[in-house]
């Protein structure tokens, strides 16, 4: 099931068919609160008030020209600027090859670096993790801006075997870290294959996150993950480590156990959304439901009559 | 299936029938070299040549006299000086319920305290964890022996939630911890009951020990485990922290993935191999059974003819 998905993500010819569809938009919609930043905007103003703050990401594809990733840069750097003026505590994840890291990673930087420097009240600005031919780069491109750029994070994939040693050689640098499974297809060769192989990966990142924590390296803790017994089993061991709920933040999706998003609020959790948009939705909407039977499920009642 | 031989360990008719039928006896034999001390060392001296040592423990029940737990104190004793004699590298693994935790406190640490300091070259003497009627006793029990007997260790159970806990109050002895997933049959209340959350705890608890032994807590690290896929995701753990294979121990029992241990040790693993014996083996190897799919496989290839 999981393949599948994962190779529709990749289909070109479905990619411009299947979002014709009027059920695929109206499953979609459960995720994704609409096209653009406005819309984004709205939705995250009621979780703002139910105490849950968002992430911010536009949707996109490679690019290929400098002028493609400026625009997109100013598209985030506008963004910041209404989510200054809303006084969300709303924060923005980009991908890099949005800002132009296939052709020109000096470019890149400058970018991410300029949208560092105006994040309001220095809200984080998420380096979100692509496939894996991109995760030394994205690695090595996060070792070179923290040091100048304090609120930059990154997203670590569990599913991939190297992640330990990135997690590592991240600690120094008193990163943040938004730990999700991963929802690329990737070899077994660099990549676990079982989802009890994934999970087990994920508590023990987590827990290393949460011990170097307690040792008093300043690391903040993302867990993007919709996997509630997992999230029971971290909080457990923070528990133990004598770590209070305010070390730690639970991330979800827009749309995904959303009830979860607000009884953790309301019983202390720090929780926030990751809310996305725009129109380039195909292929991360595929990795979603590869991610989860019941998003499928959902998907699949949208074919039903009213 | 589980259930099915954690019952069948308690049942007392099949406990007193099942052991007379000679297929019981040749399918035990694969994880018992026999039912007395001799055998045990015997089987243990072939291992050591391979360069893998032992720990030897005596199967029982629950006593209930001070005459009985003396019986037991004084063959673990006797046990210790063939061990010396025999230049194995070998050491013991005690039941505290054997040595009269249920009557007598002071007796049981009193009798611990005399094998700890007779132990060969300082081996360790090993707390082995029962059901978790025992779990807070035996904890309180190794803090109060520790600080005056640094060669003892202690068992830990991934399988209950509170074994995290457990593990953080321990770490300032400096313990020697081997790790099991657990064999008893335990309320959901308490323990974890999937697999896959009993093997992500044993992962997380095993990184969290690998991760203080890295920041200078000395503590010996026993994974007392045949998963290999878990073992394969600690050594990357270990890998990732920088600390050498001499760092943490593999213990498998006597019998289960005999090959697999030869291949540790060859491939420079450290590896020890419990072994068992006595003839009270019944409710023992009944557990054996419920761990493992391939081992009920063992036991009822034995019902065929030659």
């Amino acid at each position: 099931m999981r393949r599948l998905f994962l190779w529709m993500a990749r289909n070109r010819w479905l990619e411009r068919n299947l979002p014709r569809l009027p059920f695929t938009r109206r499953a979609v919609a459960r995720f994704m609160p609409g096209d653009d930043a406005d819309s984004a905007l709205n939705a995250a103003a009621d979780l703002q008030r139910a105490g849950i703050p968002a992430i911010f990401t536009r949707l996109g594809e490679n690019l290929t020209s400098a002028e493609e990733a400026a625009e997109v840069a100013e598209h985030y750097a506008n963004l910041e600027e209404k989510i200054a003026a809303a006084q969300h505590h709303g924060e923005i994840s980009v991908k890099l090859t949005q800002l132009g890291l296939d052709f020109d990673e000096d470019l890149t930087a400058a970018h991410v670096g300029r949208l560092a420097s105006r994040a309001a009240r220095n809200g984080t600005v998420w380096l979100d993790m692509e496939g894996s031919a991109y995760t030394e780069r994205t690695i090595a491109f996060y070792e070179r801006l923290k040091p100048t750029n304090p609120n930059i994070g990154i997203c670590l994939q569990s599913y991939l075997r190297r992640t330990a040693d990135d997690l590592q050689r991240l600690l120094p640098l008193e990163p943040a870290v938004r730990l999700v499974k991963g929802a690329y297809s990737e070899s077994p060769s660099i990549a676990f294959h079982t989802r009890a192989d994934v999970d087990a990966n994920y508590l023990a990142l987590a827990v290393l996150m949460l011990a170097a924590r307690r040792t008093g390296i300043n690391i903040r803790i993302g867990l993007g993950t919709h996997d509630l017994r997992l999230i029971e089993q971290i909080v457990g061991h923070a528990t133990s480590l004598g770590l209070p709920r305010s070390a730690y933040e639970v991330q979800m999706l827009f749309g995904v156990r959303a009830d979860e998003q607000r009884r953790l609020a309301r019983g202390g959790f720090a929780v926030r959304v990751l809310i996305s948009y725009g129109s380039a939705w195909y292929a991360w909407y595929m990795r979603r439901l590869a991610e989860r039977p019941a998003n499928v499920l959902f998907a699949l009642r949208q074919l039903l009559p009213g």
